[in-house]
């Protein structure tokens, strides 16, 4: 029943032997690994633009002198990580080079940060997919909140289904965006060269106006930087690619970089030129797609591939994040069921704790890409410099040809990103707007990274830790001692007598001939009915009764467990509780779970052992014999 | 462990012996069972006002003759429960009544109108609580939904306690509400009659003035009606009382609609003469206590006393809605465990569920006691209908003395409260403030009881009918069947070779000596590591390899078991399967939960037995066998 419906929702198995063929071209890794770092023009640019638009004109201004520094600081990033790539063939995300080369701390920080920008890339990609959704049909400006939910919703159950299906599903939007994003650009430039190129006025321009600060184009700058979120995604899934993967990965990156420079650089200028000036209801890409191809069919297939390829770069962090769990799991730092690959060769546990996290920081941040993004930029280039210095030290051990030349390009890039860091911390450290509960003076901001991450570093030592002395308790010794045979009691409680309580008590007398049975008695009177029917069903079975002056049924049995483990000098004491089972899941719910509490409740104490013995509703004890193979 | 916890949370057992002690006084059965009624003049005759303010001045004069008709009403409804009291000395709840009057269908009605209403008892009663600290301390007014919450949480743990405790602790404040009350409503009328009362005007005057409509009249009426909603309380727990039960019943609900409609009609001069205008910061009892008793201790005494009874209102339903909850368990309605009182002598599953439905409906109501009024009214009076519908059938059937006249009493408490329960569902059908989700023109409103009250009906009759099928498939039938010993297989499936596997097969082998031990390769290559330990370790089982190319563990080993049980023609198949036990509760997540996740595999398959062996961290295969008492 349960297998039936997960088909339906996940799709059949998938071969171990089909492993390599989940191998991706380049024209598909672009689509699956690029399309966090391309779509981020859908945000980038306007979120740069909102800041500086706080003082106004003389801000706006900025905003190309600050695309052209942000694509400045991608060259240095993309620079350091095809060097990354020649230098760790097999995937070198950020956590494997930090802790190769500086030690188990620094890759455990990169590996947190990372954690940290992967859920962000979920919620920021999501949250900004929402807002060209809106710009589209303004009617949903109401449910943005349950509108980033239920895509994060369907974006996990997507990726349960496997890898190689998502690449096939999103390889088309990302032309699609690409493409009309490109036309977009050129048609506007080509306008602007005839003088014809204007965008309709905001319906409410904004008035106030704050000084044109340093603290401010610093912001600016932060946030705009979130453009290159994506980089890393390439250098962590080297092995993704088809043969020879460390070439085709490294064309990648730069095509990616080629591409999105182009576009950010040409959208600012579009911006610069129209004066736009996004609001709630309309984004900055919105605006130009309208004011460029009106608002025919063109325009929605703009915004439409716009939201698909926002709901692809938030499909990145799902293929990423699943695979950095799986290392973390594999060097004993989270959860080994973390490292678990489903039957369709995705990490299903993974990718369901992605999608949680990044619902829930949609809901905290009521769906705003502008509040999210600063923690973006915060937890990527704290990756980001962890990984570069680790590149440096790499090089310098190695003293392999250039290695100067090839640290001098990683040491540039591990300073540059550092300072991005900083800043990006620094300028949006807590946001008065989104409170962490109404009336209390303290917002969400970037403090938030800076807190999950030493959270993230110490609970990953501990993890490992429990492991470590979980395998020496574990581990069997050099030579098997001589056993003798365990000696094991059988317990039978037997609240009431009937059809459920006999087949335990028959159950429990083909597993052993010490079996007795215990009946807590809430109400003395009733002591002889029982021990009347007793006579007639017990098989003579000896029955113990228990008083319970309290009420309670467990505490009387716990201690009568417990003496008698004691008295009769048994290794085992084995319960054996009925558990009636009706036909449907909801009437579960009118049954107590006595048997899975009993458990609970001998759990942490050695020596028992709680089973549990169904009696299905459908079958009489006529029927049971019937079925039964043998009379 | 868990054990001490609870102690200290939930406090020591008591005796069943000492369940007569828990009877209340009549002093004390006043203030548990009549704040509920009393406390709503902190919220009724304000929301009266509310919603007559919509008309502006002209609205706020019908204040006094709209209370006079609601104290109207309470006098009808009072002398119809009397009655009951008498008719049904051993508590004559609407369900009891009706269903023993009017038939299962009438009975269900009541009950479900009843458990609506209890919820909202205590989400109404949290929420005025929350507006009176409010206004005392403004600074709180953001933090209304949390604050809602909390108080929810504390009024459960209070009631996880017992009731006799809390009896104890809320009698109090509630004679210094009613004192304070009396002295507050005297000296504004002693100033009046000097001609000094005076109270301040509000800050921002609302300058909307809506006609004053029929309907808005009635809505007026309908709300201001809530107040006798803690009447049915009493007349629900007779049983409660000291001896003679019914006499003490009927004097203390006399008394307490005399106190309730000295003090409804004085607030009522009040407002009308002193001109109040309630606002989102403060309360009209806020406003006339600062006015009476200016900003000094007083007025702190009048808030925290009236904080305290609204929460002590709340903590009515608390004892009522579990033991309504354990009349339906018992009559089969509803779950069974509903009726498993605690060790306190406390229904704790009902008194843990109330509390959370209650904090569901403050937050989905943003904790306004305004917009939860009116749902209070519908259910409250839908189940006062019920209930002296049944009367006047009761009084018909038993045609004793003056049966005429008291089927009379009841027949005119029945119509009239059956025309405010369809006036309130009527004039509060849809609230647009408060939207089902942002962006959807539907709003929460009365509608919702008329969904759920049907919904609950159906509800408690399948789960009868369940409960009826259950009885037949567990009876045992007249004479035990000559019964054979039932064939039981046991197989251990080995994941990999280590201490906790093998103890879970020293145990499977004191069960029986048809063990097998099975092993599912995902990688088929290390098939032979596994043999050659087998030899060593294995004790002579033999043991099973099965390949699974799609790396599931549980696929192939269910298909084995299945196979299994035929081939081998036994009644059951046992499954051992070890568990590892780390010292603490957040180390278990690190251990997959497989045995766990069989069990549920195998759940609704009949002739499978799940049972796994708890391997303990701190032990080690030395220590396990200096532990054992026998060598």
């Amino acid at each position: 029943m349960f297998g039936a419906f997960r088909r339906v929702i996940i799709g059949d198995p998938i071969h171990s032997d089909l492993e390599h063929e989940e191998r991706l071209s380049k024209r598909k890794a672009l689509a699956v690994f690029s399309s966090d770092a391309l779509s981020s023009v859908a945000y980038a640019p306007q979120e740069t633009l909102i800041v500086l638009l706080a003082a106004g004109a003389a801000g706006a201004a900025l905003s190309l002198p600050i695309s052209i520094a942000v694509i400045t600081l991608l060259a240095i990033v993309v620079s350091s990580y095809r060097q990354t790539i020649y230098a760790y063939p097999r995937g070198g995300g950020s956590y494997i080079v930090a802790r190769a080369n500086l030690g188990e701390i620094a890759g455990l920080i990169a590996a947190s940060a990372l954690v940290v920008g992967y859920v962000l890339t979920v919620s920021v990609s999501i949250a900004s997919a929402v807002d060209q959704l809106v710009s589209a049909a303004p009617v949903l400006v109401g449910a943005r909140v349950w509108l980033g939910v239920s895509a994060i919703a369907l974006v996990t159950l997507a990726n349960l289904r496997g890898l190689r299906e998502s690449g096939n599903i999103f390889a088309v939007p990302t032309y699609v965006f690409i493409g009309s994003m490109f036309l977009m650009i050129g048609l506007g430039l080509a306008r602007i060269a005839s003088g014809t190129f204007e965008v309709p006025p905001p319906a409410h321009p904004s008035d106030a106006v704050a000084p044109l600060t340093l603290f401010l184009v610093l912001r600016a700058f932060a946030v705009g930087s979130a453009v290159m979120t994506g980089t890393e995604a390439i250098s962590d899934g080297v092995l993704a690619f088809k043969a020879p993967e460390p070439r085709n990965a490294a064309q990648t990156i730069t095509a990616m970089a080629v591409i999105l420079a182009v576009m950010f650089i040409g959208l600012s200028v579009l911006i610069t030129v129209g004066h736009v000036i996004p609001s709630e209801h309309e984004s900055v890409i919105s605006i130009l797609a309208r004011s460029t191809f009106g608002d025919g069919i063109v325009y929605y297939v703009v915004q439409g591939s716009a939201v698909l390829i926002l709901v692809l770069a938030a499909n990145t962090a799902f293929a990423d994040f699943p695979r950095l769990a799986s290392f973390l799991a594999r060097d004993d730092y989270a959860p080994h069921q973390l490292a678990f690959r489903g039957e369709r060769l995705a990490f299903s546990n993974g990718i369901l704790l992605l999608g949680l996290l990044a619902a829930l920081l949609i809901i905290l941040f009521s769906g705003s890409t502008g509040a999210l993004l600063p923690l973006y930029a915060v937890s990527v280039f704290a990756a980001f410099t962890c990984s570069q210095a680790a590149m440096v030290r790499h090089w310098w051990r190695e003293r392999g040809s250039n290695y100067l030349a090839k640290a001098f390009v990683n040491g540039i890039g591990a300073t540059v990103t550092g300072i991005v860091a900083v800043v990006a911390a620094a300028t949006n450290f807590m946001n008065p707007d989104y409170p962490v509960s109404p009336g209390v003076p303290i917002g969400w901001g970037s403090w938030l990274v800076l807190v999950i991450v030493p959270i993230f570093v110490l609970t990953f030592r501990r993890v490992k830790q429990h492991y470590a002395e979980a395998r020496v308790h574990r581990d069997l010794p050099a030579q098997p001692p001589v056993h003798r045979p365990l000696r094991n009691a059988v317990v039978v409680p037997v609240a009431r007598l009937d059809r459920p309580a006999i087949e335990a008590l028959r159950y429990a007398r083909s597993l052993s001939n010490d079996v007795t049975a215990v009946h807590v008695a809430a109400e003395i009177e009733r002591r002889g009915d029982i021990e009347a029917q007793w006579q007639v069903w017990g098989e003579g079975t000896p029955l113990t009764i228990i008083e319970s002056p309290y009420r309670s049924l467990t505490q009387p049995l716990l201690q009568y467990l417990t003496q008698l483990r004691k008295a009769e000098r048994v290794d085992y004491v084995t319960v054996v509780v009925p558990e009636y089972v009706p036909d449907s899941w909801w009437e579960h719910l009118l049954h107590g779970q006595s048997a899975q509490f009993l458990k609970l409740q001998l759990l942490f104490q050695p020596g028992f052992v709680v089973t549990s013995v169904p009696c299905h509703e459908l079958e009489t004890l006529n029927t049971v014999d019937a079925r039964r193979p043998l009379t």
